[in-house]
């Protein structure tokens, strides 16, 4: 979108690594949730820094989340605290991220972006970044959301895999809750295809062109955002970093394969707003014809008509007709065939 | 299609493995046929429970099928008598998956759509699922159907190979009767093609324009559906699994030509239909080019003719012609050499 | 097209390697035509049955030539004979083949399609399958044609290279012959171009388009024939397999050249016809805005001159023009005004 | 553009290295600016000459930045003092070329494209050449700019990474500047974009389409130049030059992450200007139709109106309705009565 | 082209290796020029026959430059002088050839195309052969040209690189000026398109659509033949033949970067005339608005106007308004106020 670029070019001419957020600035504090948990214990509780929390080799794992990214102070000590790379620290401020993934030897690093919907239904793109270690995961998002909880719900409860398994499961979980949020959204595209659908079996109006520009836009916007995340995911899938072990690396291939029918059905969508455009336009055309041909239909049979009444309303003194008894009636019988013969020749062009 | 996310949304913030049917309901009970059989035997028969029918290693192939999958605790039956992995049930059960293979190490499993066409003659697709090892195999239908009949019927009465090979070879019979199976359909989509074509070259009405449409989102179906399905094929004809053996190797070969043979008919009826398109475009424009042509014709004979006729109908006290004896007749004589020079222009024009 | 799928789809449920001849019956005989040759001696005869008819180990080269390919029976025969693979047998009869080359170790196994042009001009195919081994040939025609018999020409005359290499420059010959004659349907269709280049600068009638998308189709269908033949002439080349010499190699990679130049016409020509699509459709709307002119400049001219006519055509008691000596002719000169005034503006709109 | 080949042309049948300025001429003297740092030391200081400003190994970094690239004399020294192929010093005056990357051993030659916006708002290219050695590097700029003037700032001021690490470094925030750049030239694009979409959704003129060619055509000379650029510097972020060591490749692969990010923007600004050019062609067959339908209606209703005065302007002598008391009248409410019938059809059929 | 085809056919049934010249006939006798240098001499002179020029190993080198193809006994000659390949001989002589380069051990094959402008200003097509082994370098062309004449030019006079490198130095210069002639004609490509462009802004006639069309024939001929020139080139490159030494190869990678300038011109210029059709065609349909506007104009002002004066020229006995003392006045004011409130009407819709 035209914002991308805009906002990015603050940056020109400061140094790789500068901390400046690049996006719109969320008033609120930060908000930083801490879980701690291995196959016996569950922990969750607030903090305010992070210091101090990364958890040794061996201990359970520890997953830090953060709402909000304007407090420059927070990614300063995350980054000392965790020992990451200051490019990621820039990465993750920037939120105009192309999505991937980084293998930095020790942690991993994943960005990627996420979906709303905003009050007048237009999508608003939210950057998510992952950073993970063998026992620790650490994830930020701009502003607070609910996406994650029904993880933290299973955290919780579950006696299954989730709390059994490490960090890279851990990954692996939030992820796949991002990837099936866009089948949310891709639901009420479906929704609104079928509406405009039905607006041009209809009568389609200018608004329905602009409302299938519309979405074909937003389906170009997710489009960009997909195509890159399903390369990234392909990449965690088949990576050979330690921190994804065998058994986890089975489910991030079956992330995969959602982002890839993700992407099936927007590459579906858009095929399908073209040839939207395609009736849209030839509908209008076929609109034409039909107001041409109630144009000439009229002056078709009025021209001869009114040539006619013409005729008989000049002044010439030796004008033979005007005399007869019934010139006027055999005038209008002349009138009526003549009607009742264009009207014939219409019906059998199929004009009527 | 829309609903493709509409449904699969629904899953949203489960952990990956819950079983829950995406499809769908078919009410009636899931059935059950066992066929066991080697070179010299051949038993069929109905069985409730998967419990106990995975045969030890040597015995005889055994061929499960399975109409209808609705009923979770079979699906979980299956996984624990024949150790399947949990994404692979998930997988089954998701009716809305890309055409794929998997390489388990044990057994392969293959997922890929069948279509069939519903009343109103619109593509309605069923996925397919398939799961071999050395010597058995389980086939999952969404509903019951008639398709894998003749592979039946081939098993009790041959001789032949069938009956000799093993699983493998019993996974490429029922892969080559579904990609048979879209030769049908092929069939029927270029019946219609030729009806189009017909009714393009008569009169061409928007009900023309929304078939062409209509077909062509179908074709982008099937298309969608086709295209991994050579992928997986070519994937098994190249298999280095020890579960495809050499000689099956080459009928998986010979069923991925006849995949690319589906999709090179696919791709030209979509050059076909676009051309259609283009057709219709043209023959609506050349109808408004008919339609203006009459107008015009009318109109520029009758309006210099209603316009002599307004002259002499003015009141003029000294208005010579209308005293002269011939007034009349000649200005008759002039109007229909107007008329007669006009034709003649548009004879010349060829308008007419 | 869409009978390739129509008749392909009559084998659905058959076990791979049914022998069912899937094309038209033509009703005479097969042919067969029994070539024996080395570099000193020359025999051709035609012979009845196939038995016995594979040379030995370091005889001459035989090249057994079959037209029609209806004898279920003689197919069987060469089957045996030659101790080939069932599917090759069902894919020479199935003549919906996509081009491809296989190896078999002690054979190789070719196929590939021709055009003729019908008696309508328009182009129909046909298969031709080539086996070859190290010291035999057999090449199957779906009916008598005339194409081989430069070849044989060569083969009975010449001092030269054919009659010295083996059967694998046999093929290659064959394979040479088969892609030239590419070169003059080609020819034809550039012909048929320029004739509706010539038609398009000329009057553009809607048989033009229709010959435009006609010629379009042929060239697609063609396209669909030579891009796997390319790959498969390609491969030839690339062959590692014992059967074909490294000096023979060469000339396949001649053969590969040919066929690029075949790709390299046809989408030259597909460009074209796109083209001249464009120039149809705008030729089109230049009409019909020649009509329109046509149109608003008789109506802009009379409708102004009618209406005064009316003016003066009016029954007041006070219209004191009415009255004057001169009120015709100077309405007369008002109106002759008004009409060049019109003109001159048309003129100046260069309307005219 | 179209000058781009003008001007090369100009070179044919030199031979390769000739040194001849392929480009514009600006006036002023070239400029040379040499900063020589480490680690703890700076010197900036302007040039007259290039000879002995090759820095032994070991010494601090010397950047060494030429403004124009009219004085062969400069390059000529360039080449000899720090032993250079021609084709360098060659590829550096001709500023047509393409953006590519050199490995020549000893140094590694970068050629790229920045673009300003001249006074009418075009996109003006502008070559920057960098050539780099271990302890040194060149960068060249055909006219003088300030786009260096924020690096030169941080080597003054920084106590940080740019004036600690080498040459490859240098090389990277000059890159780094660079492709900084294009994202406030994709601002203004975006901006116009925004400007062109208000003016689409009011009253599009064709001045309206020439914009969003003009926007178009400067966004494919964009792409044309960015696309290479991505190439260039993913094969610099993977190069196994040791002139580029292991912490400096990180370093451009980030800025490699921006390019991509550049192409992905420009890609939708191309996606985003095709979408218009649909809106404006559709708008404008849009007031065509509603022209049509204001004419249609005005003479559906004015011509049976004009009709009926015609028939009682005739002159018969025996025309009865004539002589009734309320004729007059009755026909004015007849008259009323058909445009109302007709107004009421219009508003059925959304004419109004 | 049309014409390609078609004199390629000619060779159907021909056996392989037949020498016989495709392509016009020139009449002039061929003529064959022979250059012997090395660093310390140079001669030239014409030559009668090539019996007796293969240079042994370690003499100077020779440059035989043929013009004219007709004289198959040259042909013959220097495959038996050279010992080259009936194929190559072959190649040389169908002047339909794809740029290629052949690596046949002893010697490198190379072949491509050059353009002339004809008299008409089109494009010309002309073949260039270049064999060449260690010391000699064969260049055949179609027709006398001066294309080489600069590299003569520096042959006799340099004491450069020319004269101390070897035979592949002399095919990349021989190379080098073939594809700078390109760019010779993309200058006059970018002149005709931006004067193409002017006519556009102007008033476009269907002559200016020829005229684009006819020019992305052109550049569509031309890209057919700069692609696989490309990747001849790039595979000199980065040949392993012996025949191509390290330091030559840098020069052929420098010829390649000019291929591909000339092809992204090429394809900038693709996209500039498909811009350009665009508003080809939307500048018709605007022309046909300002017409129906025109017209629509005319008919909404004179259609009310008319039937007022229809109105009373009816010759209704009691028609009061006919009688009033003023009425002729008061009518000719409302008519004009209806006109002036419609011409108000029409400047508020903005068509005025």
């Amino acid at each position: 979108m035209p914002s991308a670029g805009k906002r990015r070019s603050a940056k020109t001419g400061l140094p790789p690594g500068s901390l400046i957020h690049i996006g719109e600035k969320h008033a609120e504090k930060a908000k930083i949730t801490l879980c701690v948990y291995d196959e016996t214990s569950f922990q969750e509780r607030e903090i305010q820094t992070l210091e101090g929390t990364l958890p040794p080799e061996g201990e359970p794992v520890s997953w830090i989340h953060i709402d909000g990214l304007h407090e420059i102070r927070l990614l300063e000590q995350m980054g000392t605290a965790f020992g990451l790379h200051p490019l990621i620290l820039e990465d993750i401020l920037n939120t105009e991220q192309r999505p991937k993934s980084e293998d930095h030897g020790d942690y991993l690093y994943v960005v990627l972006r996420l979906f709303h919907e905003d009050a007048g239904g237009a999508l608003e793109p939210e950057q998510v970044s992952i950073v993970f270690g063998r026992n620790w995961l650490i994830s930020l998002q701009e502003k607070e959301g609910r996406l994650f909880d029904p993880i933290r719900e299973r955290l919780r409860n579950e006696k299954g895999r989730l709390r059994k398994a490490g960090a890279d499961y851990l990954a692996h979980a939030l992820l796949d809750a991002i990837v099936d949020s866009y089948f949310v959204i891709l639901d009420k595209f479906g929704e609104k295809i079928e509406n405009l659908e039905d607006a041009l079996i209809g009568r389609p109006v200018p608004r329905t062109l602009q409302a299938i520009q519309a979405l074909k836009r937003e389906v170009i916007l997710l489009r960009k955002s997909v195509w890159p995340l399903r390369e990234m995911i392909g990449s965690l899938g088949r990576s050979d970093s330690p921190l994804i072990r065998e058994q986890s690396a089975l489910y991030f291939r079956d992330v995969y394969d959602h982002a890839v029918q993700v992407i099936d059905t927007i590459e579906t969508y858009r095929d399908m707003l073209s040839g939207m455009l395609d009736i849209y336009l030839s509908s209008i055309s076929n609109r034409m014809n039909e107001v041409m041909k109630v144009l000439t239909i009229i002056a078709t049979i009025f021209m001869p008509l009114s040539f006619l009444a013409g005729i008989y309303g000049m002044n010439f003194r030796y004008l033979p007709e005007l005399e007869w008894r019934w010139g006027y009636f055999a005038l209008w019988g002349v009138m009526v065939t003549i009607a009742l013969v264009m009207l014939i020749a219409f019906r059998r062009k199929k004009w009527l």
